[in-house]
């Protein structure tokens, strides 16, 4: 068993991870978490707000992954998010064309047949399919379609970041590795709007000093400070330096090997039709080398554009100069006289439609419709003037740097970097060295013996430890040495043990994960004990 | 503008809810929490959780929303999830039946025609749409195709809980009450499996004085205890009892008005395909009447069956008698000398064959197949004897108790039972009175003035409280007054200001949301103030 088997197998036993609908023969590309494993996932969730909504005063916002079909025409995703794909003609296999085998079905030898395939899973909205619709490819569009009203909240002000955590789909193909790649998975998204003309970060000085190993778009490897990477102009700007160093800070906190990340750019035929500039955290598995769990894009202007386009809602905002500026422009100048004559009770209408009208150069007519009707005027009825305006400022549409988590990847590589395999009594003994704060469980609570009230009393602490939203569990059954493993397995950092001291004195044993080390504690001690070592 | 108005303003204007999509002209049916709404939405999930995970040692579970065509074709979603339409022959619009006028068109009058429709949303899995499958309509079904792995995980003791929280879908006909009857929407399952021979509850004693308002299926309306109900078999059994209980103790605990609370039971015609005895829990709207917004329904062995039925899966337990019973079973004895002498060779395949016979009466003739062939045998070959057998115990399908909470509705009313209008100084004045604990915003730190220093401890105030992992907003923006009064349509329970007297001695004034009393607290003891009086 190589270290992916060892942990599907072990996530399986012990309820971390269930492959979907196995009892109707399974569905590939889906997987569920089970009870222990949801508490890992809810945590490292957790954890991941504490960063971005805590920390970075980012709000968080749930919109739904039924998307219409228009929103997802206009960003985009209807005509570029597909895969190319080979249908066999002889066993009628689908395949991504990058797995052909010479050209060939890597399956019978057979020829096949080229086409695209777009992504998302399709579905109607409404009675009789009026309205067709996608489950949304990520969650980004939630954000950008709700920018008029997420401007208004954040007062109108740069930069703000809008977070969303939650369920994208993406139809693969042929998904073939297990929980790495998932048909229905789980995305933590932020969306940082910023001023165009300024992508320098506000607390760039925090993180300018952390390191980086960088894998550039020339396929160069090194290790490099975010402050030098910014100004030798590796990495493109500030914002998008410091959601990286932000990404490895967060990798780190919830247990993933420092050793074990890199960040890669994207070469310019590999990035997303959105992004200008894309770096990925590639965290690296014994199993499948390094593989790509965040990404950090710079998304620039696209969407908001491509929304704005499709909607005519205006999605610039209003940036105020330091100092009010002069400009010189052209303006349209109707001569009143001829169109007045000519038009007559159209006049003042014509008159209305040309204030609208701007331009930069200048033009011999105007084509106007007015009422329906199709009004050409030649030069014989305006003139071009230049004139002087003070202009306040001017509108812009904010660009946006994106860091978009993959969650069940960073799951299961929480898992691969924290499996330990040693050997105990000639026998095979797993340790799972979750940080505390992440753990699914954070207390294992065991009476040493089955009998004279210390199960009474284990269970008092247990419920104690649940009254202060401690997850604690408690075990009475094989020995303290099977309970420990089973806990151990789990990440458990804690196990309190009730003995006949206990009975004595109210004091308990506490025995640590990693080191299997003991120390005795008064039982009252033990809640606020466990909620700081866990920072709960 | 009526309570639902008022409220929905208030939500769009403070950031609890947006209209999905809107700069699209909107969607029926779907609705986005906003920055302010999903903390609230959040806050009200983890209260569950800590009533259902924490407080009942239940277990949550993740599975995903989209479901292969089989599971819900063995669940009866697919035959019965439906709703009987009428489509207009003129003006083509949809509805559904209960809404015609006297048979008519609702719209134009016009002569409709009338069918049925599924309200799953269908999709397909795979590349050119090779197997359909739906949006779940439900969490439940999730949790059911898992019961073999969860029982084990359980250690094969009845009775136990598994939870999940996540989206459910709805493909609705003609949805028009905003919040209140959504498309997508997110919902609290749990399924309890018990023993179908003791549907006792082992905790019912903590419960069974509470007083519950019940409608039960006679239309009649009257309080009653949770002890005299059962006792008087008004409600079915003690464990549906008990989770009605705890359904009320949830609500009041998120802030629902106690007296807005009954249970109302279903009548035979309106239970679900899947339940044999349901009570919902209605909440009482200004605007909407009762509403149903949890409901708690006895699914019996209804779906487990189905999916055994579905996929040959033993989906039974093993239920140990207290002690073995003898039984008198009839056997068939086959005659071994009269076998062997006609098929030979065959004989020993045929006495296999045999042995693993279940009767319950008299037989006169066996067909066996053996190797392809089929082989009658007659009462030449056979006998019928009765023997007496021990058994230790049966195999057993359990039954569910399913508590479901729509949690988009008792978002809706935390907020419609928490909306206080008062007047100040001739003006309209809104006081959200949320619980503490569910409070989207913890704290509100303001400075008194934009100078001398004030700002920079305010902001350091803040700053500790987020380091504390208390959500906290720093704003200087406008009056204190009106400071406030944003903090307070938002229900945020205390505002910290910092002002003159800080810089001497280091204290803060604590503002009250509902009394607007002051206190002075230092600011050192301000982060552990509130964790206490929010319960963090």
């Amino acid at each position: 068993m190589d270290i992916y088997e060892k942990i599907i197998s072990m996530a399986k036993r012990r309820g971390l991870l269930y492959p979907s609908y196995e009892i109707y023969g399974g569905e590939a590309g889906f997987y569920d978490y089970g009870p222990i494993g949801i508490l890992l996932k809810n945590n490292i969730e957790n954890k991941w707000r504490e960063f971005y909504v805590i920390g970075e005063r980012f709000f968080e916002i749930s919109t739904p992954v039924i998307t219409p079909f228009d929103v997802l025409k206009a960003s985009g995703h209807v005509d570029e998010f597909i895969d190319e794909i080979a249908t066999c003609k002889k066993c009628k296999n689908v395949f991504k064309v990058e797995e052909l085998k010479n050209e060939k079905c890597p399956v019978c030898g057979g020829e096949v047949e080229k086409g695209k395939m777009n992504l998302m899973f399709e579905t109607y909205i409404g009675a009789i399919k009026k309205e067709k619709a996608f489950l949304r490819p990520e969650t980004a569009q939630g954000i950008f379609v709700n920018f008029p009203s997420l401007y208004e909240f954040f007062r109108k002000k740069l930069p703000f970041g809008v977070v969303q955590i939650g369920k994208g789909f993406r139809n693969e193909v042929s998904p073939r590795q297990g929980v790495i790649r998932l048909r229905e998975f789980s995305m933590a998204e932020a969306e940082i709007f910023f001023d165009p003309s300024n992508k320098k970060h506000p607390r760039f000085d925090e993180i300018k000093d952390e390191k980086l190993k960088l894998v550039d778009e020339n396929d160069n490897e090194y290790e490099i400070s975010v402050g030098e990477a910014v100004e030798r102009n590796i990495i493109g700007n500030e914002a998008l330096a410091y959601y990286m160093a932000l990404t490895k800070k967060f990798l780190i906190s919830i247990g993933i090997d420092e050793k074990r990340i890199r960040f890669r750019q994207h070469k310019k035929e590999e990035l997303a039709h959105y992004a200008n500039e894309c770096w990925d955290a590639e965290l690296c598995s014994e199993r499948f080398g390094w593989v790509e769990c965040v990404g950090i894009a710079d998304r620039s202007a696209y969407d908001l554009k491509a929304h704005m386009k499709a909607t005519g809602v205006d999605m610039r905002i209003f940036k105020k100069f330091d100092k009010p500026k002069k400009i010189r422009k052209k303006v349209i100048k109707p001569k009143v006289a001829e169109i007045g004559r000519k038009y007559r009770e159209k006049a003042k209408k014509i008159f209305e439609a040309i204030k609208n009208i701007e331009i930069e150069n200048e033009i011999d007519e105007i084509v106007l419709e007015i009422d329906g009707e199709k009004i050409e005027l030649d030069k014989e009825y305006f003139e071009i003037e230049e004139v002087e305006e003070t202009i306040a400022g001017e509108k812009l549409i904010p660009h946006v740097i994106e860091p978009s988590y993959g969650i069940d990847r960073i799951f299961y590589f929480v898992l691969e970097h924290n499996y330990k395999e040693i050997e105990k009594e000639g026998e095979k003994y797993v340790i799972l060295s979750l940080p505390p704060e992440i753990a699914p469980i954070k207390a294992g609570v065991f009476p040493l013996v089955n009998k004279d009230g210390l199960p009474e009393i284990a269970r008092e602490i247990e419920k104690e430890l649940r009254e202060n939203k401690i997850m604690a569990i408690y075990d009475d059954r094989g020995s303290i040495g099977r309970r420990y493993a089973r806990m151990d397995e789990i990440g458990t950092p804690y196990c309190v043990t009730v003995d006949y001291q206990t009975k004595e004195d109210d004091t308990v044993t506490i025995r640590f994960r990693d080191t299997t080390e003991q120390i005795r504690l008064h039982r009252r001690e033990v809640p606020n004990w466990i909620k700081e070592k866990c920072n709960l």
